[in-house]
C-alpha cells in the first residue's frame, strides 16, 4: 500500500454504508451552513499547515519546549483565527463554535495556551464588567493585546470557595485594593494565563482585574510571585500557574462592578441579585459538554477506523483473520462508545438551548427555573465528563498495545477528558447539587409547580399510575424515571429517619451520601436517555430514510446498553421480569449486529480531519502500520544508532565495571 | 510547619489506629524477616539517594534524556542490587520478591529499562533453554553482562501468535536458522531491551536466542534493524523497540532446545510434553497479579495519608473544615480501594502457592490441573488488573486537581496498571479462556473429576441444593458462586440453541461472547471474595485481636462492596430481596464508618518510604502543600521570570503584529 492509498478494508466498510455521510455530518454540524464554515476555518489553518502540525511530534520534547512550542503554535493559530471572526465575536453562540469546534478540538493534543483566555477570562469578563469596564478591556482582549486568566482555585481550597484565603482589603485613602496572600494555601493554584480575579474581604468572593506582568517585558509586577505549577496528566500546553500576591494595589475600578459595587468612600452596595452571576459558571459547564462530545468523537473514530483495519484471529480454521470490529466483545465496546457520543451531542444541545431560555427569563428578573438550571448543568456536566471518560478509556483499551502509544492520540485524549471530570465542580460535588435540587422538588411536589425535567416525578409517582415494564425505549425510560423518583424518595425517607433519631441534618446528608449522588445519577440518566430519544425522533423526521433507521438504532442501542449497565437499579425499582433481562440480552446482540455494517460511516461524519484527530491508527487512510513506523521514526532516539549512555552507563555496568 | 514537621492530622490519625501497624506490616512483607530483608535492600538503594532521587524531576525531560537519565539510575541500582542478592539467585521465589518488591515499585515513575529482562527474558530463558545453553548464558544474563529482551508480539499481531509473520528457516548445510521479517506489520513490535526470540516455520512458534547488538560498540548487528517505538501513556523508561531481520543468520544451537529440538540434519523433534512451555506464561502472569498489588499499594498510600490533610468545606455552619477523609462519598472510594488492595494481595499469594504446586506436578508429569491453572492465572490476570487500574483511577480523581499533578504520581501509576490490562493477554481474551475453561467443565460435571477451584459449580447445582440469601460474607460468596453457574449454564443453553438452529460453533461462540466474559468475570469475583474471606480468615488466627479485628471488616466491606456492585447479577439469579438489599447498603455505610479511623494506619502498614512512592500528595510526613509548590519550582520554565516564547510569539501577536 503506497502513500495516498486508502486500506482496502475501509474501502469495503465505506461502500456498504447504508447512509449519506454528509447528509449526517449537516446534521451533527448543525446544518450545511454550519459545515461549510467549519471547512472554511479548517482551510484557512491549513493554509499553514507545516508550521502548525510539521517538525518533532510535541511527546519528544521536553516540558520547557513543549511549552515553547505551542505557544508558537498557538499564535499561528489564533491569528489566523482573528481574521475568520466574524464581526460580532462577543455573541456567545459564535463564542461557543469556536471553541468546541477548531479549538476544543485544538491544535496539540495537550490543550491550549490561550483556552482558559477564552472559556474563562473572557465569559466572567462578560458577565461581571461593567459598561465602563467593558468600554476599557473588552476590545483588548477580544484582540488578545491582553489576555487573561481566572484564578479562583488556591493550593488549600478548590470545592468550597468560602474557604478561600486571599484577601482584597479596601483602602479608602488611595482608592486601592490590597490584594494578598497571607499563607502558602492562600496561593492560587492553576491558572492558565497571566491575568487574574481574586476575593473581597468580609463581602465574599468577588472579582478583579490585577495585571500580573509587564506588557513590554512581561516581568511580574513588584509583590507578584508567579509561576507554573509543573507537568500534568494532560493540558501540559496550558500554562498553569501558580500566584500570589504581597500586598499588591490595585484601583478600586479594577473590581468587576456590574452587579456588586465598592464606592469611593469604602461602602459595599450589594448585588441587587446575585444569581445573576450563575449565568457564566452555566455557561462554561455548557461548553464542558460540548467538549466532552469532542473528545469522545476523536476517540471513537480512531477506535472504529483501527478496528476495521486490524485483523487479528480467525473465528474458523483456515479463513482468513477477522477484522477485529466483526467480535461481538469489540463492538460491545465501540459502537456503544459511539451511541454515546450521539446521545451527549444531543443532550450538549438541549443544555445549550435550556441555557439560553432560562439565561434570558433570568436577565427578565425572572428566577423561576434557575435551580432546576443549575442543577440540570451539574449533573449533565458529571455524568457527560464521566462518560466520555469512561467510553473514550474503552476505545483505548479495546485497540490494545498500539492504543498506548501516545501516536495513537488516544492516551492524551483520555488525559484531557478525565480533566473534565474534575475541574469546574468535582463530579461526586456536583452530583449531590442537583440531589439537593432533587430533594428540595421532592418534599414540595405537592404543593409548588414542577419545572419541566423533574415533572416526571410527579408524573410516575402519582397515586394509582399504572406501569408495566416494556424492553422498549419508552418502557425504559419510563424505568430509570421510576428508578430515580424511588431513590429520591427513599433518600429523603433515610434522612428523614435519621435526624429523627437525633442525627443533624448535616450528618444525616453525608451518611447518605452515596445513595444521593446515586440519585443524582440516575435522575441525569433518565434525562440524556429522554433527550436522546425524543429531541432524535423530531430531527429524525427530516432525515431521510436509511440515515433515521441507522439513529433509531443508536437510540435503542444506547438505552438497552444503559439498562443491562443499571440492572440492579432496574430490578430493584421496577417490575423488570427476568424474561425480560434475557430478551434485552439478546435485543442487545442484535442491535450491535444490526449497526456494525455503519460503523465506519458513523464516525467519517463527524468530519475530524487527519490534522486535528493527530493519531496514527486513526487517520482516514487506515494506513495504521505504516503511520506508526513513521511515528516511531521520528523519536530522536532513532536519530543515532547507538545512544550515548550506552557507553557512559551501560558498557561498564555490563562489565561489571559498576 | 517546617521540615521535618509531620501534618497534625497525620499524628492525630496515627495516634488512634487501633491496631499495631509493624504487626501488619509483617503480615503484608510475609513475616517479619521479610521485612527486615526489604528493609535492607532499601537501605542499601539508599546509600545512593542523591545519585538515584536527586536532581530535575523525570517529567520535565524530554523522551531523550528520561531515557538516558533512567538508564544512568538503572545500572546504579542494580549493580547494588547485585550486591544483595544471595547466591540462590535462580530460584524463582527469590526472583519474584526481588521484581515485586524495590524493582516491581520501581526507582523511576515510568518503569524500569531492565524490568522485561528480568520478568520475560530471564523466566522463558529458564523454562525453555537446555543444559548445555543454560552452562553458555544462564550465568552471563544472571550478571547482566547480556540484557535480553523477549519479542514476540509483531506491528501486525499479537494475541493470534499463529499468525505472526517473522521466519526462522534452518538451512540444514550451514546448520543456521535463517530469520526474516518478509512484511513491516511482521516487525517486532514492543521488545524492551536487546536480544530476541522469534518463530519457527511449519512447526509453530519456538524460541531463539539472536544477538541483536555488537557487544562492544552496540552497534545493530548486519541485517537487523532495530529502533524505539516512540512515546507511550506510561512505562517510558522501558526503551520499548522494534526490530526487523533481514535474512539474518543464527547458530542451530541459538534455538532453545530443553523441549522440542531441531537436529544437524534438520529433523524436527516434537516436545514430549508441549504443555511445560505454559510454566513461564502462568509466571508472568503471577508476576502481574503481585505488580497490581504494588501499584495499587502506591495510590492507596497516596490517596488515604492527602484526604486525612486536605481539609475542605465545613458539614456544619461555623465549624472548621473537616478532612476529606470525614465525608462518606471519599470513604466510599478510598476504603474500598485499600479493601481492594487486600484481597488481591491473599489472591496473589494463592496464585503463587497454587502455580508452585501445580508447577511440581507439571514436571512429574501430572498434567490434570493444568487447565484449572490456565484458567485462574488468565482471570487472575484480568481481573486484578482491571482492578487496580479502577481503584487506582477513583483513588486519582479523589486527590481532585492535585491528583492530576504528575507529582502527585497517581497519572504515572495509572499508567503502569492500566497497561498490564493490554500486556501478557489483553483482559477481554483472558476473560473467554476463562470460560472457555468453565463450559468444558460445566459439560463434563456430571462426569469428568473437578478441580478444586471449580468444585463449587458442582456443590451450587446439586439437585435439592437449598439456598436461602444471607447478607453474611459466607452468603455474599455463595451468592457469586450461583451467580457464575447460572452464567455458565446459560451460555451453554444459548450455544446449544445457537448451534441447533444451524449456527456454527465458532459463530455462536461469538455472537454470546459478552456474555462468556461476564461468566468469566463472575466466577473469578466469586474465586477473589472467598480467597480473601477463606485466607484471611485462616491468617487471623495467629494475629492479635485488634488487628484481626480491622481485618475481618476489610473482608466484609469487600465482599458488600462487589454485593452492591453486582447487584444486577445478585437480583436477576439469587434470592437476594429488596429488604436485603437495604440492609447491605445500611451495612455498608456502617463498615466504612468503622474502618475509617484506621485507614492512614492501614496505608502506613504497607510502609512504602517516600522515595519510592515519589509523591507530593503522600509523603509519609502529610507536607502536601509544601511538596507540591517544592516540585513546581524544579520546573525548567520557573527557573527564568520570562520565557523566550513571550518575546518571540506572544509579544508581537498581543500587538496584533502576526
Amino acid at each position: 500500500m503506497g502513500i495516498g492509498d486508502i486500506n482496502k478494508d475501509l474501502i469495503r466498510e465505506r461502500a456498504k454504508c447504508t447512509f449519506n455521510v454528509t447528509e449526517l455530518t449537516y446534521f451533527l454540524d448543525g446544518g450545511k451552513d454550519k459545515t461549510l464554515e467549519r471547512k472554511e476555518r479548517e482551510r484557512v489553518m491549513l493554509t499553514k499547515r507545516e508550521e502548525l502540525f510539521g517538525g518533532t511530534p510535541d511527546e519528544y520534547l521536553s516540558h520547557k519546549e513543549k511549552y515553547e512550542n505551542s505557544m508558537r503554535k498557538a499564535v499561528i493559530l489564533f491569528s489566523l483565527l482573528r481574521k475568520v471572526q466574524k464581526e460580532n465575536n462577543t455573541d456567545l453562540t459564535n463564542y461557543r463554535n469556536l471553541l468546541s469546534g477548531v479549538l476544543g478540538a485544538s491544535i496539540s493534543q495537550d490543550g491550549s495556551p490561550f483556552g482558559l483566555h477564552y472559556i474563562m477570562f473572557m465569559p466572567v469578563f462578560m458577565s461581571q464588567a461593567d459598561e465602563e469596564q467593558q468600554k476599557k478591556w473588552l476590545h483588548r482582549a477580544l484582540n488578545c493585546s491582553i489576555i487573561g486568566s481566572y484564578a479562583q482555585t488556591e493550593l488549600g481550597h478548590g470545592t468550597f470557595i468560602r474557604g478561600l484565603e486571599t484577601t482584597a482589603t479596601y483602602d479608602p485613602a488611595t482608592q486601592e485594593f490590597v490584594l494578598h496572600s497571607p499563607t502558602l494555601t492562600s496561593y492560587k493554584w492553576w491558572p492558565g494565563g497571566s491575568q487574574l480575579y481574586s476575593k473581597g474581604e468580609c463581602h465574599g468572593i468577588h472579582s478583579f482585574i490585577v495585571q500580573v506582568r509587564d506588557e513590554d517585558t512581561h516581568m511580574p509586577l513588584p509583590g507578584i510571585k508567579v509561576g507554573e505549577i509543573g507537568v500534568k496528566m494532560g493540558l501540559n500546553a496550558v500554562n498553569n500557574g501558580f500566584i500570589g500576591f504581597d500586598n499588591v494595589r490595585i484601583p478600586r475600578t479594577n473590581m468587576l462592578m456590574k452587579h456588586a459595587k465598592v464606592l469611593e468612600d469604602g461602602t459595599y452596595v450589594k448585588s441587587k441579585n446575585s444569581k445573576l452571576i450563575y449565568g457564566a459558571m452555566v455557561f462554561v459547564r455548557v461548553v464542558i459538554v460540548f467538549d466532552s462530545v469532542n473528545y469522545l468523537a476523536k476517540a471513537i473514530t480512531v477506535a472504529t477506523r483501527y478496528s476495521a483495519v486490524r485483523r487479528q484471529s480467525q473465528l474458523k480454521e483456515g479463513e482468513p483473520e477477522r477484522q477485529i470490529l466483526d467480535y461481538v466483545t469489540q463492538q460491545d465496546k465501540i459502537l456503544t462508545a459511539i451511541a454515546g457520543c450521539f446521545a451527549m451531542k444531543m443532550n450538549a444541545r438541549m443544555l445549550w438551548d435550556t441555557f439560553n431560555v432560562i439565561n434570558d427569563q433570568l436577565h427578565k428578573g425572572n428566577f423561576e427555573r434557575l435551580g432546576e438550571l443549575h442543577a440540570l448543568a451539574c449533573c449533565l456536566k458529571a455524568i457527560s465528563t464521566t462518560d466520555s471518560s469512561m467510553f473514550t478509556e474503552r476505545c483505548r483499551l479495546a485497540c490494545g498495545g498500539h492504543g498506548y502509544m501516545v501516536s495513537s492520540n488516544l492516551p492524551p485524549t483520555y488525559a484531557l477528558t478525565t480533566a473534565s471530570c474534575t475541574y469546574e465542580g468535582d463530579n461526586t460535588v456536583l452530583l449531590l447539587q442537583t440531589a439537593r435540587f432533587l430533594l428540595k422538588t421532592w418534599r414540595q411536589i405537592d404543593t409548588a409547580p414542577l419545572t419541566p425535567t423533574v415533572q416526571y416525578l410527579k408524573t410516575v409517582s402519582t397515586p394509582g399510575y399504572s406501569y408495566k415494564w416494556e424492553n422498549s425505549v419508552e418502557g425504559i425510560i419510563r424505568g430509570f424515571q421510576i428508578v430515580s423518583m424511588k431513590k429520591i424518595s427513599s433518600c429523603v425517607d433515610l434522612m428523614t429517619t435519621k435526624i429523627m433519631s437525633g442525627m443533624s441534618q448535616e450528618d444525616a446528608w453525608n451518611t447518605v451520601s452515596i445513595q444521593l449522588v446515586s440519585a443524582g445519577e440516575s435522575h441525569c440518566r433518565a434525562i440524556v436517555i429522554s433527550t436522546f430519544h425524543e429531541d432524535m425522533s423530531k430531527a429524525m423526521r427530516s432525515m431521510s430514510e436509511p440515515l433515521a433507521e441507522v439513529m433509531g438504532q443508536l437510540v435503542e442501542l444506547y438505552a438497552v446498553f444503559w439498562a443491562l449497565e443499571r440492572l440492579g437499579d432496574l430490578l430493584e425499582f421496577t417490575s423488570i421480569s427476568g424474561a425480560d433481562v434475557v430478551k434485552l440480552r439478546s435485543r442487545y446482540e442484535e442491535l450491535l449486529r444490526k449497526i456494525r455494517p455503519n460503523a465506519v460511516g458513523l464516525v467519517d461524519a463527524f468530519d475530524i480531519i487527519d490534522e486535528l484527530l493527530q493519531s496514527s491508527l486513526g487517520a482516514y487512510d487506515g494506513r495504521v502500520y505504516e503511520r506508526l513506523m513513521e511515528e516511531a521514526l521520528k523519536s530522536p532516539l532513532n536519530a543515532e544508532p547507538v545512544n550515548q549512555s550506552f557507553h557512559k552507563y551501560l558498557k561498564p555496568f555490563m562489565q561489571g565495571k559498576l
